[in-house]
């Protein structure tokens, strides 16, 4: 497919400086990009690669103003960051390979009630009284036990694991291997110190729009449910353990874990390998630095912290600075000390 | 299904202090539960909720006295929490369907030895001479290759892997898409640059009663076993590397790793996110607090270890709080040096 | 099976000393052999055991001189390490159950091209347009999705999970449950507090002689290519984000995580649980020691580093040794600032 640089313009309401007659096909990065691509400049760190690129057009902010010399063509809009998100996913829908269909052999109960336009990929198992919405996609190698239920509009990648009584909402997409609804880590220490295994009866609650990466880990509750509220997103091999709530709109990068019965707030945006200790409160719109590990509540909102454990990372940046050149402080001590021997 | 109080109270050895006849249907959190529900207090920081609490009964220690007026209807056992996972694990069994039988298509080689009262779900895989215990339950989508032994009353669920060799006991758990037996990281640098592979002959070994979370790894022995000890207990995304052992009863929470060829002692605690390195020997009833990095043999018992390097967790929490106000205590440093150069 | 030494001495280019007609059939640890074994001392600290050994044979670097009485037999060679590892290397050659075939039930894509002398194991799944290379094995529960690439001499482990569009390289290893070609972790905020998701269009490359241990996620690049290149080698558990590029002949230990963008060098040498930034570049050549956590890019190669932040290994341990000491270190600060006022 080929569009007129002028058609890619009026889609994303810009405006053209340059040849609006061009044709361009193909997404590339600016400093990729040849005869035929499209490509952006949001971050600056990038302008250099404008007076360079191939591309034969550029999106970028109306307010942006070059400061050389350049022979590609120009789209200007008001975000050239959103305005290339919006091409990417009209780009993906053209793509997009709209399976349907149940694929053979796959084994559906008889008593689970599949939607109108699913897919169900070969080796994909759904149990007992599942339910599966309308124009949901269950990718092969995927198992969905017994009376859970998915809803609209859902991706659920192959080898992904759904355990019994899990609720999905609408609009759903899990990756690859991502486990929901595993036991809890729940053991009672007994008297010869073996420990018995606490039955984990409750279940996972997920909400509409949320994303979860590929081998991400999401226990069920010990009682009641573990719930990842309304566009959550997860990364890859994150952990969420039992009884945990993570509030709408929060973000969860790569490796972090959260442990049990810890309430997480809304629009928090927390970094990879981050830990969170069990039966905690984050207030809404914290920021978890990566590799923190925050071991008790943080009840004000809108926090940035950071560190083992946890401080404001304003002044963890001057401790960390301190410490690097802790020899050096240690030696002005030495040399304090001697000049008060001397005295 | 139904029981009476008296009759919970029966079944607990417990005592009635209230209406024996009230009918209680569910499990519910004290603060969360309705009529016919029953709940217990374990932790007194709960115990605000026993005096607004809408269950029709909750479990408390015999020696607990109530401050206010409650509505609710005690059963008074010794150990409250012990109780309700009594009556856990009772409501489960009840629950549990117990699925026997094998679904189609399952792939089951002919030399296969399968037990009696065995589950084997659609699309699992048992290879060449493997032996399946009686009792236990193979859920969908699993593999279990060429000469592997699982026990009696095992369940591996849905998707777990199994290399060949491996060995397991009886009523052992693992949970989805966790990995016995895969390779250990040996790579043996040359000359020019890059890694011949060693090869990875051994096997791992799960004695009895072990449980195993999801997305976890067990690698199996270049030589020998990497060997999990009877009773042992592993969260989610745990790593386990080639030719360890873990000591009985030793309990190792989420995303925490151990390199190879370490030798954790028995009834060991070991928090999440925890590092230990490789060729080292922890003793047993060692504490290892969440997001310690060891790096050297731990040989007395019994110690509560943090931070990283790993120190005494006691002296750990005095050098954290220092560093939170190392900036303070740089200040004061320069402050003494202003004097000095003042005399 | 069984050898003599002498026939052991002449594969590995040795010279025996002692009894060249007994007989060996396994191989074992020093300090584990019995009758008929064959083991190596190359780790000097393991030099006690080869006074006691019950092995028959012992493969020892020529340079070697025994300091007291023994009892085996001894095989000579350059390298002992190296000569052990050819061995290893034999009898797996020997041991292994060369899978061919196609088991049944498994689904393969009218569409895909399937070389000669391949594996494919039952439940596994080959999508349209997937291109498998001579000799490959592709074990039960694979998902390889549609248009992908896999080179010859590849063996892809019960479980991974291969999306569209990923192409991998001859003699790669890829272990159970790792998911490639997952999608990148983009999203892009809306002023309503929600995220947009931002379509993953690229893929996953994986070069030559690549070895990836078991649960670890590759994710696909946004445009463009996530790289592993020649001789990669990563652990269990282990995390690259998109767009990530990998160089030649890098190791990253298990649990370790690589954020978007980044580009690690070749020759690198990445512990277990290491954090490396998105957007930063590691020079060739670095050593990053186990937990270190990088945000800022390593420009000059072949330095040794850790800490979180990131700083030389040699200042880090200084500075460590102090922070366990900090109370000591206040207390003399303390101390001077008491005899200041004294003055």
């Amino acid at each position: 497919m080929e569009f007129t640089v002028e058609q890619i313009a009026l889609m994303l309401n810009g405006e053209v400086k340059g040849d609006k007659s061009l044709k361009v096909s193909q997404l590339a990065k600016i400093e990729e990009g040849s005869a035929g691509s499209i490509s952006f400049l949001a971050n600056l760190k990038y302008e250099q690669y404008l007076y360079s690129t191939n591309s034969t057009a550029v999106i970028v902010d109306k307010t942006f103003e070059p400061k050389k010399e350049y022979s590609t063509t120009l789209i200007l809009v008001d975000n050239a960051y959103a305005s290339f998100t919006v091409l990417l996913q009209e780009y993906q829908k053209v793509l997009a390979q709209n399976k349907k269909g149940i694929e053979q052999p796959s084994f559906i109960s008889t008593s689970a009630n599949i939607g109108s336009d699913v897919y169900v990929g070969a080796f994909a198992y759904i149990g007992d009284n599942c339910k599966i919405g309308n124009n949901t996609k269950i990718y092969p190698n995927v198992t969905i036990s017994e009376l859970s239920t998915i809803g609209d509009n859902c991706t659920i990648y192959s080898g992904v694991k759904i355990y019994n009584n899990t609720i999905i909402g609408d609009n759903c997409v899990i990756h690859s291997n991502s486990v929901i609804g595993s036991d809890g880590f729940g053991f009672a220490p007994q008297a010869d110190g073996t420990f018995a295994t606490i039955p984990q009866l409750g279940n996972v609650i997920i909400e509409n729009n949320v994303s979860i990466g590929a081998n991400s880990t999401v226990d069920r509750a010990t009682m009641g449910s573990t719930i990842l509220r309304e566009g959550v997103k997860l990364d890859n091999l994150v952990q969420i353990a039992h009884n945990v709530e993570i509030g709408k709109n929060t973000v969860i990068a790569s490796q972090s874990g959260v442990a049990g019965s810890t309430k997480v707030g809304e629009s928090c945006m927390i970094g990879g390998q981050v830990a969170i200790a069990g039966h905690i409160v984050i207030a809404n719109n914290t920021i978890l630095t990566g590799r923190s590990g925050v071991t008790k509540s943080v009840r004000k909102s809108g926090r940035i912290i950071g560190g083992v454990p946890a401080m404001d990372n304003h002044d963890l940046l001057k401790s960390q600075v301190l410490f690097k050149n802790f020899p050096k402080i240690e030696q002005r001590l030495r040399d304090v000390e001697e000049k008060l021997k001397e005295k």
